[in-house]
């Protein structure tokens, strides 16, 4: 197969400058070596890692890599090469040639080559591999011959044959009901031959094996098996750069959010061999303990074995503390390896060796990947051991990470006896059992009998909030990870999974089904909120170790795990500079919140209090009231539950600040959607259910995030914002007489126009007023505003003139910036990651490009204006580690996010602020 | 009644500096003059130009003006004044003494004021006055013995206290039952007397009138009517100052567009008196008539009267060239003050005159207010006259006047003998009758039976296009003046009525209702779109003259009209930096839209065109599609009627550019939203109801406006833009081989993200090399996008590198960049604009100081990377002289606008250009 050389470059522009001239397109490793670690964006992490290993003395098995500026050439130019790159590859080959003293091709010692992918960003098992390249009719005779190992090399030839003409040539099988052809062939002549196993198959039964296989391409696609070594290496790199493309490998991405246009670089290395019989093995290993972080090594082997046995699973490996029995010289080797890679690398080390006849080969290596409570124990053990700074230590530790030490888990062995039912986005982290409820008023009732729920819906509105608080976990059928479920278990810190969408619900029949299986209400069920499986039946749940220690139920001397945790949190705390505020409704989470570390409250929701309670009807009445008079008759039921709510919180946070916003949706959400429901409200009401009826469709809006709410319901009815901050000031005024200490932050949603904060600030600045002079006590409030409409952020100059701070609603920002609603872009956001347009879910991580100039203009035309105005972020993104890392740039003073993320976020902060 | 006079000034800022003292605050008029005409911001329009008239020499009753500043002061100090007015206002009165040789409150020869208020534009009647002003129980003695008329003097003391009351003391009616309290006095006087006429009342029955007045002052407010001169003048100076701030100024501010923060001046001037027998008389004249502009002398006066009383209309005035005969001499002065009033303001006058025995005074002149049509004939005659060159005769038209010489008419008489049903919001100008019908396809049966119609809903959707294309007008009951029904109304050049909400409709009933009144399908109604005004019955309508002229009708030097609006077009033309065009969805607009002087399609939606005839069903089957197969053979249904379509516009337009978007809607709103309609779409389907109203409801979305739409529905269903690409392009093609011009510019709509413009420029760039490969012609074609969202905004740049134009989509852009949904503001613009936080509609006038500046971002993003990037927007504000202000200023390339605005934005646009 001839390579395709560009003979033009194509498509250049300021941007994506032209292929230069004389480019270096390939770098050696080996005994020669042009790469190192650091050049891993241009060599891939595997690449890379292989040049580094060769530096530092470790046995690698020579070749060279392929860039990946190759790969990006490659898509930019209709799957064409840069023009020098055959040359290139030519003297790469040549290179290793003369450092293993064999020819590629060469029929009597032929060189042969692994031709492997490898990314900036490691993508295990994502995209092709070829082994065995340079094996054809000839040179098989020639390894055959030198090795004398027959077996052996017609066993490589025709696996050779087998991956070549899957990956490279395509035949693949057609259809999910067809085999894989290969398999299919090799099983029909065992078949004929009456072999069992692959190892029984002779000399004389791979060459028929090879032949067939041979056969089997020619007439799948009426191309020959290529003989010439050189197009069979063309043809595997562009394989390989080919599967960066794969479908499997875009998933991959998305999921990590790696973007496409880094692209792969190609490894092309000489091949070792662990399947030259009993001296030979190939195993992984890692230098500590992938899992729980401890420092030990670990890995396995198999004797006698390619690479590819360990993975494909067909025989089980051997730990990797056997291999000191089986090859005692290899496991020195070995233990001296992981301490050098250690030492040098400063990191947990992944790598994998192959042992040919005695020897040993380092054939990669990588940062290990790990569990986030392996994460922080090496960090924090690698620190001891000062194989890191503290620095270095922090930015290790991904700050997610964290959230791992403090969610509950499920029996590591009970969970691996139950049977997974669906699965669905993971939304809320953690591992919850209970029974099937598909009511709020279902999950009420089962938790006021001492029994445990998951609440089961198709999506959550506000109605169910109830639910969601009595329920131990929330599961649902539609919605992504920014749906209304995922958010406010998320603020509870509730177990969630999001947009299970093999499962029906019936909510009249009250069952929900995934295929066959039924499950009805009462029945139970398990949900891992950190990986989204859901299981049938009950499993064990434990609180984590971090949270009965903050909860006084353990002591802190005995749990390693909260001594790690502590020690991480310091760390943080000594590096960042963002404050880190919590977005608290209650007292409860307020609590929590602190003793997570929280310094203040940072959005204080008052609408998620109306659901409490009877107070939902008085809320009821002052939305449908038709005038002044009946609206303040039911304002005035409200204050007392106001000034309680507000009495609760401030007296949770101890004198810390709390912002509280004031009302915000739309109002529709607070009324009844069901007639039952509308009925009952109606004869409280003392009206007809068709008044009521009508009412509530009048308040129905075609787009209500951009309808009558926020700030603009303050302007319409002032009297409510009278309410709310006459219930804020009494209860301040309460505490302050018993001696406490209150900072009260008053907030004004969804300002765009100075005007509407100089209205709201006029009912806010006279009530406080009044009540000072009511209470006779003095109360210091801030009042500001959320930057959370793209006006707001472009006027914040003039808004600044009134606002004491702004806080920025990256919710709302996101959805007014981008023109994008969080609950419908489910609809198309797949098919974004997909196409690259959004690699990551601006719900979640917020949009720099776009979003992010809103924030930035928002608080430079802030600070313009007052030049200590108090910046802070209140949406989803302050709980997102690349977000505060975004935020920590920009300068906000602080980030507030919901409880559980506080930890994540101070350590984020830490990290932002050394990477700066 | 003291003044309150501040002894501090009070909340001083940087923004608001404070009063500076011995800031002049009274400025005089008379024999010495302080202010001129140029002073209308400080001295209001009245103030100034009484100084005006007294500096050229008209006899102008002397007086001084208190400035609006002392108004804005008043407003922003709890209502007082700064320290140095009242001293300022003395010396005011003092120099009045002087010139008059008077004095004020003197009880030989009293000084009398009138009080009046006098804002930067006039707000006739919107404000309080307050004449004869300085009589008391002594004073009323002294005008009686120096006039010799004490019925004159008691007549006019008894009228002060009347006026005084009421406005300053505020005695009034205190419900709708009861009477207004001084009139009723009046009257129960008069009937105790025997008296039927206040002329008739003697001497002593106005003493004792005055007495009882008095009495009711005293009964109903506990304080006793001031007796001292200067109590009075400070009572009325804070009565005018408060009426700035009354319902009806507020309202009227609301309606003009004038911010509360112009504030009003207060003019104190010598009392002239028409009223002083039959040498003396009080009038009103414009210099020309304001009603169709006629260079004739036109008014009206009436003999002993006061200016209240023509104003009053008790008594029916004369038309002023009767005073010729029964004022020779007066009548002389007045045809030359009319003379010098033109010659100096260069622009028709509105004056007010009085007469005191024989001795005319001059009270008032201003710019007279007139009908477009008139302003049309003024400015171009009075450019033939040389009072003004062309570019004044250009910026003296309001830009909209021009409407007025394009739409259809009533028969002025037929209107006055009608009766007027009710009124709604004017939404669409011009005239038309027709039956009732309350569906589409009843309008569509009655416009085939030859018969017109207006369509009447309560709110119309896109499934009632086709009923809006027969329909002659349409009505509805809810919405406002930028709903749905408003702006197709406009688009298609549709007299339309929006959100009469007096009216209740009935579809099933097929009727509607106000009050007592029923209307059945078939009743005539007729409906004036330019003043909102709904009549019963049907009423005679014609095309205006321009129309008549330009579908060669009528001969264009038959039609005076047709010359004045050629002239002043030929005028905008040659002033005009912007280009114009429209925003046309058929061949039929098109033309229009050109012999209206349009330069091409700037906004070309498609969808309009899916709702055509049967192609809904093919729409339809390609949404409700479940796989691309499906889909395709739908597309390949709809491949035809959008090629015909594209066809006909290409052809309209004869070589102009034409820009058209790409679909952009969610597509839920193609859907069938009754169930009949959704039953007989599945039987064509071939698929169950049920699956069929689940298909739909999958699609359904919280906030369609930010849902699945735009360019995301061209990224998720490639297809779609494939097919409406083709179709363009084929169309262009054919066109183009029998040799006619064709400029095509596709825009891409919703874009955020650059991403997003690439991949759809890849499947139209593909379209089009197919196309022009299979038919083998050229096509040149423009690729560009909407910029609609914030974000498109904000990185206009990285887009500018793909998209050859931007065409601002600023309906779209207001609604995400305030995060207002036009369908839902409705609910709370009107509050926003008596709050004065929104003064304008910013669906109608752009938000300058928000959305605009993302437009400006926009425009200078996109030029920094593609210098000769073209610019247009084509939002409903393209059509908004206020607007094209705007754009014009940020040095957009053109604007695009419905068809009938073509005109005005040509006029705005050379304004614009003027005034810069």
């Amino acid at each position: 197969m001839a390579k395709k050389v560009a003979t033009k470059t194509k498509k250049c522009s300021a941007k994506k400058p032209c292929a230069k001239k004389n480019e270096k397109y390939t770098y050696l490793f080996g005994k020669t070596t042009d790469g190192d670690a650091k050049m891993r964006n241009l060599l891939g992490g595997k690449g890379a890692n292989l040049a580094e290993m060769a530096r530092i003395g470790l046995p690698v098995p020579p070749g060279f890599t392929i860039t990946t500026e190759v790969c990006t050439y490659f898509y930019d130019n209709g799957k064409k090469y840069p023009a020098s790159l055959e040359k290139q590859v030519k003297l790469g080959v040549e290179s290793v040639e003369k450092q293993m003293g064999k020819k590629f091709g060469d029929e009597k010692d032929p060189l042969l080559f692994s031709v492997r992918s490898g990314a900036r960003e490691s993508m295990p098992g994502m995209m092709d591999t070829i082994l065995n390249l340079g094996l054809n009719d000839k040179t098989v005779e020639g390894l055959s011959a030198k090795t004398q190992n027959p077996r052996f090399a017609w066993d490589c030839y025709r696996r050779f044959i087998q991956m070549y003409g899957d990956v490279v040539m395509g035949v693949q099988a057609r259809n999910e009901a067809e085999p894989e052809p290969f398999h299919h062939v090799m099983e029909g002549l065992k078949a004929e031959i009456g072999k069992k196993f692959d190892t029984e198959l002779t000399v004389e039964d791979l060459k028929e094996l090879v032949k067939r296989y041979k056969a089997l391409i020619k007439s799948r696609i009426g191309k020959t098996f290529p003989q010439d070594v050189y197009d069979q290496l063309w043809g595997a790199i562009g394989a390989v750069f080919g599967s960066w493309m794969n479908e499997r490998a875009i998933i991959y991405r998305q999921k990590y959010g790696i973007p496409a246009s880094w692209g792969t670089a190609v490894n092309v290395q000489t091949m070792v061999f662990g399947n030259k019989g009993e001296t030979s093995a190939t195993g992984v290993a890692f230098t500590r303990d992938p899992a729980n972080g401890e420092n030990e090594f670990y890995g396995e082997y198999l004797i006698n074995a390619q690479g590819e046995d360990v993975v494909a699973g067909v025989r089980t490996p051997h730990k990797i503390s056997q291999l000191q029995n089986e090859m005692p010289k290899a496991y020195k080797e070995l233990l001296a390896i992981r301490k050098k890679l250690e030492n040098h690398f400063k990191d947990m080390q992944d790598f994998e060796f192959t042992i040919e006849e005695n020897k040993l080969y380092m054939l990669q290596t990588r940062n290990g990947k790990r569990t986030g409570m392996a994460a922080v124990r090496i960090a924090v053990e690698m620190n001891k051991q000062k194989f890191m700074d503290e620095k270095t230590a922090v930015l290790k530790i991904p700050a997610d990470s964290i959230s791992s030490l403090l969610v509950p888990v499920f029996d590591t062995n009970a969970v691996k006896r139950a049977k997974v039912l669906a699965k669905g986005l993971p939304a809320g982290p953690g591992a919850a059992s209970g029974e099937v409820v598909f009511t709020a008023a279902q999950a009420e009732l089962v938790a006021s009998r001492g029994r445990k729920s998951i609440l089961c819906r198709e999506e959550t509105s506000p109605e169910d909030l109830r639910g969601m608080i009595a329920a131990e976990g929330i599961l649902t059928s539609r919605g992504g990870v920014s749906s209304h479920a995922a958010l406010v278990a998320r603020q509870m810190g509730k177990v969630c999974i999001c947009g299970a969408s093999e499962i029906s619900m019936d909510y009249n029949k009250r069952l929900m089904s995934v295929g066959d299986i039924v499950i009805k209400e009462g029945d139970y069920i398990s949900i891992d909120g950190t990986t989204g499986e859901i299981y049938l039946g009950e499993i064990e749940t434990a609180p984590s170790e971090v949270i009965r220690v903050l909860s006084g139920k353990m002591k802190a001397e005995k749990s390693y795990t909260f001594q790690l945790f502590q020690t991480v949190m310091k760390w943080a705390d000594k590096y960042r500079k963002l404050g880190i505020r919590t977005n608290a409704d209650t007292p409860e989470q307020a609590k929590r919140a602190v003793q997570f570390g929280a310094e203040g409250i940072g959005l204080c929701r008052t609408e998620h209090m109306f659901f409490e309670g009877d107070r939902i009807d008085a809320v009821r009445e002052m939305i449908l009231a038709t005038d002044l008079q009946e609206r303040q008759k039911a304002l005035k039921k409200l204050l007392p539950y106001q000034r309680k709510d507000f009495e609760g919180i401030f007296k949770a946070m101890e004198g810390l600040p709390v912002t509280i916003r004031l009302l915000d949706p739309p109002l529709h959400e607070f009324l009844p959607h069901e007639s039952a429901a509308r009925n009952a409200l109606a004869e409280k009401m003392n009206i007809s259910p068709e008044v009521l009826t009508e009412r509530c469709k009048a308040l129905e809006e075609q787009n209500p995030m951009l309808g009558h709410r926020g700030c603009r319901l303050g302007n319409s009815y002032p009297e409510i914002t009278e309410m709310q901050s006459r219930a804020i000031f009494e209860a301040a005024a309460s505490l302050i007489k018993k001696g406490k200490k209150v900072k009260v932050e008053i907030m004004v949603p969804l300002v765009g126009f100075v005007q509407e904060l100089k209205f709201q600030a006029e009912v806010i600045n006279k009530t406080a007023e009044a009540v000072m002079a009511e209470k006779k006590v003095k109360i210091d409030y801030m009042l500001g505003t959320m930057i959370e409409v793209p006006r707001g952020a472009l006027t914040a100059d003039e808004i600044a003139e009134v606002a004491q701070f702004f806080s920025f609603g990256t919710n709302d920002l996101t959805q007014t910036g981008l023109g994008m609603s969080r609950d419908d872009a489910g609809s198309f956001l797949g098919r974004y990651k997909e196409l690259d347009i959004l690699p990551k879910n601006p719900f979640a991580s917020i949009d720099k490009g776009g979003v992010g100039q809103l924030v930035r203009i928002g608080a430079e035309k802030g600070r313009s204006a007052r030049p200590n105005i108090k910046l802070g972020i209140c949406g989803e993104h302050g709980g997102d580690p690349d977000s505060i890392d975004f935020f920590n740039d920009v300068g906000l003073n602080y980030v507030s996010c919901s409880p559980p993320r506080v930890p994540v976020a101070r350590l984020a902060a830490a990290q932002a602020q050394l990477k700066k």
